[in-house]
């Protein structure tokens, strides 16, 4: 089949590779259209040490065959880590953190930038039928911006900072504006301000944040600068809701931290089925976010388009 | 009066000193005993820039005068953040966090380490009288100790490890064991985790703490490796509490934070009432923790002691 091949940091088309065996209790999944994000990129700079088919946003089918069962002709999309059932995390209900697990295109298992793809049918949420392929691909990255408030209780009664105005930002705000909290959103981008401030967020500079003003800072941009805003920006024994890896290991002021009384929360991935539903019902557009859609033949270009500073996101088309 | 005055990283004996005169509501405490803390040797090495008398843990009795009141003649402790009562901080109830608060020997306020301080009687708490001078000093960091509790929810089914065996890792490890929780000590002094052995806690070096073991680690070190052993003890979704501040700005590895989704909770003063009826139940012994009480007038000494590797609370004797 053709996919997309990382290795050494290097991407490269590849149209000699078998289709994924599943194993048992897996499908094939047909890929329609997969999505690139912060964590792609940073695998092809060598985080995870991942060689192999990247991607883990899609949306596809499940083809036929002797896992997919009743499954089979269903549009779907699928949570990325797979679980061995067994281990000391699965026993304690704390799944997507399986010590054995293998993620989608992230560790020890071949990603969504191909014709097919292998998953556990227990993976697969299907899609109502209301959502569009180019909506339903971004329900990873919705479900990881849910996980938030699956986290830290957030409503009317809360001021909330997010910082950063890319992809994981833009979702964030978005999420975060239906819950009725006193929202702001601090990034470096006018035009994706913009596309906020159209929504009636309110979107800003970092200067626009007042110091210690939000209850709880999302960090969305995995960078040190962006934490240390976050930082500044929470009150004391406010929250501080980490959303990205961060290349190395950054200087914290951790006196700060403790001098506050802050919290931190390592935030990954978040619920399917409620991303889902809030796609289908309408109130979370994502159609302005993405910037471009490449064919699996130029996913290579994709990568390249995806790593320009102030891209949104980028889609590689691979069926339909 | 006398007392020790430290200035530009240095300490020495004053016994040209005004007493203190106190505000309108505060009352003049004259010391019998104050112990020395971490924070007070960081102090001496230039944090947060203070100069004046040092100290912030003390057990005293309140001198008459027109601020003392019926609190005249009282034995007392004292908590160390003065607040404004005015500002946003005040205004939603988080006055340890005033934005103009004082805090006792360690910002805009004399300290401990004189024959008399000045508090509001607000922040007066009376001795019990079964209390000796000796533990009752303890009183603000057993206090410290016990935020933990306030922060993080621990009863018998939590597995909790505390990082540091030294002065804050011993009371944090004989406030938790009254939880009834499964706590393990990791610490690299053989005789204070004797200390700890002797009264039934399970204490060890640092390799005897499992990876990934501890709901809730408590890092009570302030250097890095400490906090990097945290982290390795704690389980995915686990509870790292950073009860220690740092020396300038620890590299964290934040991306694990953020994959084992960990909580982090800064933790700093406690409460003073609770820390007070724990040492009048008798239940928390704290006698083997003095390494060694010096006079104030040899109090330079005693910092200098307490500097010492290893050591333990190092007191100071002002009156009695």
């Amino acid at each position: 089949m053709r996919a997309l091949w990382l290795e050494e940091g290097a991407v490269r088309r590849r149209d000699d590779l078998a289709t994924p065996e599943p194993s048992a209790g897996e499908a094939l999944v047909r890929v329609h259209l997969a999505g690139l994000c912060h964590t792609d990129l940073e695998l092809a700079k060598g985080y995870a040490s991942f060689n192999g088919v990247p991607g883990h946003e899609f949306v596809g089918d499940v083809a036929p065959g002797p896992g997919a069962g009743e499954w089979a002709g269903r549009r779907v999309v699928g949570e990325i880590n797979v679980s061995c059932g067994a281990c000391r995390e699965c026993a304690a209900g704390r799944k997507a953190h399986c010590e054995r697990r293998t993620v989608l295109g992230i560790r020890g298992r071949q990603g969504a930038l191909a014709e097919y793809l292998a998953l556990p049918v227990a993976n697969l949420y299907e899609v109502p039928a209301g959502i569009p392929d180019e909506a339903a691909v971004f329900t990873e990255p919705l479900a990881a911006a849910l996980e938030v408030q699956e986290q830290v209780p957030i409503g009317p009664g809360e001021r909330v900072a997010v910082i950063g105005d890319g992809k994981l930002g833009q979702l964030l705000a978005r999420t975060l504006a239906l819950t009725g909290c006193d929202l702001r959103i601090a990034g470096r981008h006018p035009e994706k301000l913009a596309l906020l401030a159209a929504r009636g967020v309110a979107a800003g500079p970092s200067a626009s944040l007042p110091e210690r003003w939000a209850d709880v800072a999302v960090e969305c941009t995995g960078n040190p600068e962006g934490l240390e805003l976050a930082r500044r920006a929470v009150r004391p024994r406010g929250t501080i809701v980490l959303k990205s890896t961060y290349h190395g290991r950054p200087a914290v002021d951790l006196s700060a931290v403790v001098v506050d009384e802050i919290t931190l929360v390592g935030s990954r991935c978040g619920p399917f089925a409620k991303a889902l539903a809030l796609l289908a019902s309408g109130r979370l557009d994502v159609s302005d976010l993405v910037a471009a859609v490449f064919p699996l033949d130029q996913a290579a270009d994709a990568f390249a388009a995806a790593s320009r500073p102030g891209m949104l996101k980028v889609l590689v088309r691979v069926g339909d």
